[in-house]
């Protein structure tokens, strides 16, 4: 096992580019960190394929981002977080966290009347993860899932202020509207991107958790609890081609690499983050 | 090079379920063949990714499908005739076809005024193929591309007879429909799904173009010209459990193979195609 340093970065993975919002919330909660993000565009979307190769994408993403030295990993998407975090995590030798635990978490301490709904891919929908890391927390809760698969591709190809989205919306949140739940989990990370539509069409009356704010919060927490959370330090090495710095408001430095091209990757990249991401690598993936 | 029979299977492939609506047209013109399908439900969809990558698959599949000694293939999917064709027939010792120059020869044989649309995906309306390959046949065409990539995840997820397609529609095609051209090719294999609405939403004054009707057509041909047409055998050998016959209408043996789990593939396969897939095989694509 090698021994991390706190300048050392945090590796970050997911399909493609809704872990870009995990990503976000890590930059603004934890600014000093260093990062090394990998987004899977050859092999986007994860939502609709099955847990064995979810969790094959996993281990080769976790095996590329070793490479790198990182000393924590967040799987910044739903998915495979619901269907590979449970194996991954015991076959790897630095920690290793999902989206799905922390919202979860947050989930059931915002509820007042114990029914949540929960919105995500048809794999996340299908594995039922949330409903029981929430049932273990609050036993008795209430939870209705409803996968939304047009959603990624709404927010993918650019529709996310188009009123298409609205109808998309309508079509698949009715059901959940006329529900009694108090509390919606955004399971998929493409979903804070349609937040204030989704907010809007339910009303006042659902509280909306973003998994991506809390899942910084617990990254906190576990670094903090290790000893490995960076209050300023840089890496202390020699920065590489693709290597940049952020603004003020994101001191670390911060490495972006894609399984297929980055140009979309850039541009929807550079429409999520504070600063605007100038180059990405990209690497052939099914090599490790 | 392997000495092939008039018994001997056509592969067809496609990223998905696409490709299903040139094989029931195979099987409409050429009842007899034999077939081996290769859906590659774990790398869907092909339409926003590089060329590299889609040569790379388009090699994998290929040789997988000569594992199954077919006679000729078929790529049953327009990213794939666009960027990868080229490389990969000069590499195969059997005849390969795409989907492609069959459409466009019926394209420019069906306008009257010179000027066609083509639809398709980000990839394939990038790679300008189809502007290329009716310049060739035509010199002066005036020929108008146009992304659609919501296109795909409509019909995948079941909302081609939903108003929100209408509302899609309208949005990629005002502008074709603004113009002066006279035909639009359906330049992906998932389009023919939409015919209907995007007929009555361009109206009398544009003719559709689906490549797969013309797919079939030329693979006819092209059979016959290697005196290699099956006009009634069978396989000839034992057959296997994924095996199956169809009916009267397709009266050939039908393999179907998937690269991720089949359940949504057979769901759609059995939308479409003129009798029920029974079973599927997976199979792991990154091992050819």
């Amino acid at each position: 096992m090698n021994i991390n340093k706190k300048t050392d970065p945090i590796g970050v993975f997911d399909s493609g580019v809704g872990g870009l919002t995990v990503t976000r919330e890590i930059m603004r909660q934890l600014p000093n960190e260093n990062m090394v993000y990998f987004g899977d565009t050859a092999r986007v979307p994860y939502g609709s394929k099955s847990k064995d190769n979810i969790i094959r994408y996993s281990r080769q993403i976790i095996r590329f981002l070793q490479t790198k030295q990182v000393k924590a990993i967040v799987i910044a998407c739903n998915t495979a977080s619901a269907l590979a975090l449970d194996v991954v995590k015991e076959e790897t030798d630095i920690p290793v966290m999902g989206v799905i635990a922390p919202g979860a978490a947050a989930a059931v301490r915002v509820t007042r009347n114990q029914k949540i709904g929960v919105i995500g891919t048809e794999a996340t929908i299908r594995s039922h993860m949330y409903s029981k890391v929430m049932e273990e927390m609050m036993p008795g809760v209430e939870v209705i899932g409803k996968p939304c698969p047009l959603f990624v591709p709404i927010v993918e190809e650019g529709f996310a202020k188009h009123h298409i989205a609205e109808e998309v919306i309508d079509y698949y949140l009715a059901s959940m509207k006329e529900s009694d739940i108090d509390t919606m989990i955004l399971g998929c990370t493409h979903y804070p991107l349609l937040r204030s539509r989704i907010m809007k069409y339910l009303g006042d009356g659902i509280e909306l958790v973003n998994p991506a704010y809390e899942t910084a919060m617990e990254l906190r927490k576990l670094l903090k609890g290790m000893d490995l959370l960076n209050e300023g330090g840089s890496r202390g090495k020699e920065t590489k081609g693709e290597e940049q710095k952020g603004p003020a408001c994101a001191n670390g430095s911060y490495e972006f690499y894609v399984s297929d091209t980055a140009d979309k990757f850039k541009q929807f990249a550079n429409s999520i983050l504070p600063y605007d991401i100038r180059t990405t690598q990209r690497i052939n993936i099914e090599e490790y």
